[in-house]
């Protein structure tokens, strides 16, 4: 997927994991390696509906994930190469990052 | 607020407007303007409590929104000042949008 666009969602309710996150300065190369590769592996997993992320040139980005259950969410957290990557974000990639876990309740589009 | 800060939000159960968007080209100085009249404004409505905004190079973005309740969500959205800002956007500023509004229940962060 490219970073510019819109998730396809079925119609509420799913949940969302909205990560929001301050880049710490450097390795732009290994980060954008580990995020391109979430996004491929997140795909993959069961339950998996759809992502949407936006990063500004100042470093803060929110990039939101649309699973289908709190189970489907839990299991991705678990998974083994999404933990590694948790981890060097914590040590490596992220000055702060908060992450809030939603349920869907309404959604529409727009303008057309 | 300044677009690369976080919002301090209370211990959940709170809702979210989760607000993804493709700008138009053009006008980026009647967008902004309005992007920053419209946060300040927020602020200042019944059952705010924070907002986090992102936009990368290409013209995607994502701004998610934090509200004590639904009514809270109704109101911001009814409220006339915004209603012009929301048909303008239509017009001229967003090629697309998607809007969806969900409860969080569970929020954490890190990682220090």
């Amino acid at each position: 997927m490219s970073a510019s666009s819109f998730a396809q969602l079925p119609a509420p309710p799913c949940f969302a994991v909205i990560f929001s996150s301050l880049r710490s300065a450097g390795d732009d190369d290994g980060y954008a390696r580990m995020a391109a590769r979430m996004v491929e592996l997140a795909a993959d997993q069961p339950g998996y509906l759809g992502i949407e992320t936006a990063r500004g040139a100042e470093g803060f980005g929110i990039t939101v994930s649309y699973w289908t259950s709190l189970a489907a969410i839990a299991a991705w957290k678990a998974q083994a190469e999404h933990r590694v990557a948790q981890e060097t974000g914590k040590a490596r990639w992220y000055e702060h990052y908060e992450l809030r876990i939603a349920r869907v309740e309404r959604a529409y589009a727009g303008p057309r």
